[in-house]
């Protein structure tokens, strides 16, 4: 009898008919002696509703009001669930942030969580009650209702499972779990049975959209056992949890990301002092453009060249900015290019094992593929090649480090 | 300056533009040195669609869960009030009833306000800031959210301004007042300019759907001065207060009121025994239907005859409950008739006035209507009467005790 925190998303409990397939779902672990807390998001489609409603009031909504309206969707959702779980027999009870408490800081609209009190909800699976609990939102220390962000309520689910100190912590999604790179770009893609934390950041940061960055964060931080599931299909989806390296057997690369997002600026000739990156980048961090890589090479001729790549939306912004700071250091030029796209090798097992990026670039030699920029990460590589080349570069990468289905190995 | 607090219905509020306009009178009053408290029902419409989802999960929706989701409504309309008071430069803030703290018992669905806690917003009023509540909601002792069943939102203006010793508690409707009369039946309705609790009370469920009654009794229990005022139009509106006889020039009869919505039946030939109106009524009661009017008449040759009046849609199930009665009495027979209407004249100032039933009775027999059925009260004077004759009698009443309106008097 294990203690599991379920979490579904808008799509999950998009319509009545799904939020009566949640339920049937958690009667299906109820009924197999589990004790549950089920957090859920609202509605898809209501959350943009709701801010579609403040926004003909206002273009720039007060912030705690805008929370006191959207935090309604997930509201709604909860007593449904509940209902639904009732009508099934399974005695439950719903919550709103306020009322598990889950406290959060003032900043609404992007509260942080400080503290939940995990006491009603342990009086209520004690009295064999399924506990339903508002995803999203929290309230502060004067009562005003807060919420997390776009996608906080996977923050919910694991910030709930680290304070009752829950078995597992499942996180149901339209995917049947975390691959080790694109099916649609690889089609021998496959299913990851276990990932690691650290893994898991790298995967959802260069593009692998499962997981709220911040959720696995948190998840990894207090020790949480996550788990990605789809809502509607069988399976063990992929369990994301700490690297215990019990297994010889592990992989040395867990997976391919990749990222047709960004942009490359490179700023050539300028005077290589001391001082001169931030002189560089400061003025991109003030107009709040975020930079991913940033590469610079040996110097010749007291001078160097400077590139960094920004996303594809800030290209212009960044290329205007850079050519005032061009103009000012006297630097030779600034040269961009929209047309790259970011690839990456992702696994703890390269800590161990030397040679690993040259076998990346061996197989993108033998695809004759250029390598535009390269960083590197304890657990990662990364390069930058011309776009066009994506699919090719991740099929070779796939194959090279041995991430083919095995059924298919042989064809 | 005084503290007002106002409260604005569904419709006042049931869209982005009508919550701008409410914006907007709220401004006026705040401009001209009004402390506000302004009480919100959701958009309507909302309220339905929340209970119509509920629904569709269960036909009988968990009382609890159903007020967590119906609760939803009326949290969306404050925070967008809030939002468009602010934008106009006026410092606001939303509660909703578990913000305010608005304690009631925990009989969801109509539940009844215990206490309200008025702290927080005496101090956002001392603050400068106008202040919105979500009314029809509360939370009880341990913290469920709570609802006031249909039309809750009055009670909760009257009980706020109660509980902050406002100056008045101002009702924003559809009408611009209460009248005389129903204007559609006759033309020289007059709206009133004051009526007090106990006439108001009359006026209301006898038909004048203006005002629920739960928030005129609240109101007359704690002497909170009430007026009824149309949300869009300029105009004093009708203020329901005490009865302070200080006017001589006081009218016998405030308003004549009617009902169409009534069924008669009559048991002939009970044996006319102590018992027999509860061997009557007792059957009639159990199975749910409300009695309104009850007349006995004298008895003769030991047996006596027995009327009620029963809501029309109550007439067939209440016809088969006194058939059996009949039997077991051994009575002569049971009649019926839908087609009635009841029509009252409604005065404190009857009171200290004898002859005004023979006015009335005088009035219709002008017109040739036969009276069937006679009930009294302090200060209010029923008959029923064919229907047809409903529109006739009105306008007979409405000019035998001078209230039509003085413009048209001359015609």
């Amino acid at each position: 009898m294990a203690l599991i925190v379920q979490k579904f998303g808008g799509t999950s409990v998009g319509t009545v008919e799904r939020i009566e397939q949640v339920a049937e779902k958690v009667k299906k672990f109820r009924e197999a002696g589990d004790d549950l807390v089920v957090v859920l998001s609202a509605m898809s489609g209501e959350t943009n509703r709701l801010i579609d409603l403040a926004k003909q009031i206002s273009d720039q909504p007060v912030p705690r009001e805008l929370d006191v309206i959207v935090s309604t969707g997930e509201q709604v959702t909860i007593a449904l669930l509940a209902m639904a779980l009732m009508k099934r027999g399974i005695p439950a009870v719903s919550y709103t942030g306020n009322q598990v408490r889950i406290l959060t800081d003032s900043a609404h609209n992007k509260a942080r969580i400080l503290q939940i009190d995990d006491q009603k909800i342990r009086a209520d699976i004690k009295a064999g009650r399924v506990v339903v609990v508002a995803g999203f939102q929290g309230v502060d220390e004067h009562g005003n209702i807060t919420t997390l962000g776009r996608g906080g309520s996977d923050t919910t689910g694991v910030a709930l499972a680290a304070a009752l100190k829950a078995d597992e912590c499942q996180i149901y999604t339209d995917v049947d779990g975390v691959y080790t790179t694109d099916p649609r770009v690889v089609s021998q893609a496959q299913r990851l049975d276990k990932i690691t934390f650290e893994e898991m950041l790298e995967m959802a940061s260069l593009g692998s959209k499962v997981l709220q960055i911040r959720a696995v964060e948190f998840a990894g931080k207090y020790n949480v056992p996550l788990r990605v599931l789809h809502s509607f299909q069988e399976g063990p989806g992929t369990l994301i949890t700490i690297d215990e390296e019990e297994s010889m057997e592990q992989p040395i690369i867990s997976g391919i990301a990749f990222n047709r997002d960004e942009a490359k600026l490179t700023i050539r000739g300028v005077p290589d002092t001391p001082g001169v990156a931030f002189k560089i980048l400061g003025p991109i961090s003030a107009a709040n453009i975020e930079v991913d890589m940033i590469v610079q090479n040996v110097s010749h001729d007291n001078t160097t060249d400077f590139t960094f790549t920004v996303h594809r939306n800030d290209y212009d912004k960044a290329h205007k900015v850079l050519d005032k700071t061009a103009e000012e250091l006297n630097a030779r030029e600034v040269v961009g290019d929209t047309n790259i796209a970011k690839v990456s090798i992702v696994g703890v097992g390269m800590r161990s094992h030397a040679g690993v990026a040259s076998r990346m670039f061996e197989a993108l030699a033998k695809e004759s593929i250029n390598i535009q920029m390269i960083s590197t990460s304890e657990i990662k590589v990364s390069v930058v090649i011309e776009e066009k080349y994506l699919e090719l570069a991740v099929r070779a990468l796939h194959t090279a480090f041995e991430l083919d289905a095995p059924t298919r190995q042989g064809e």
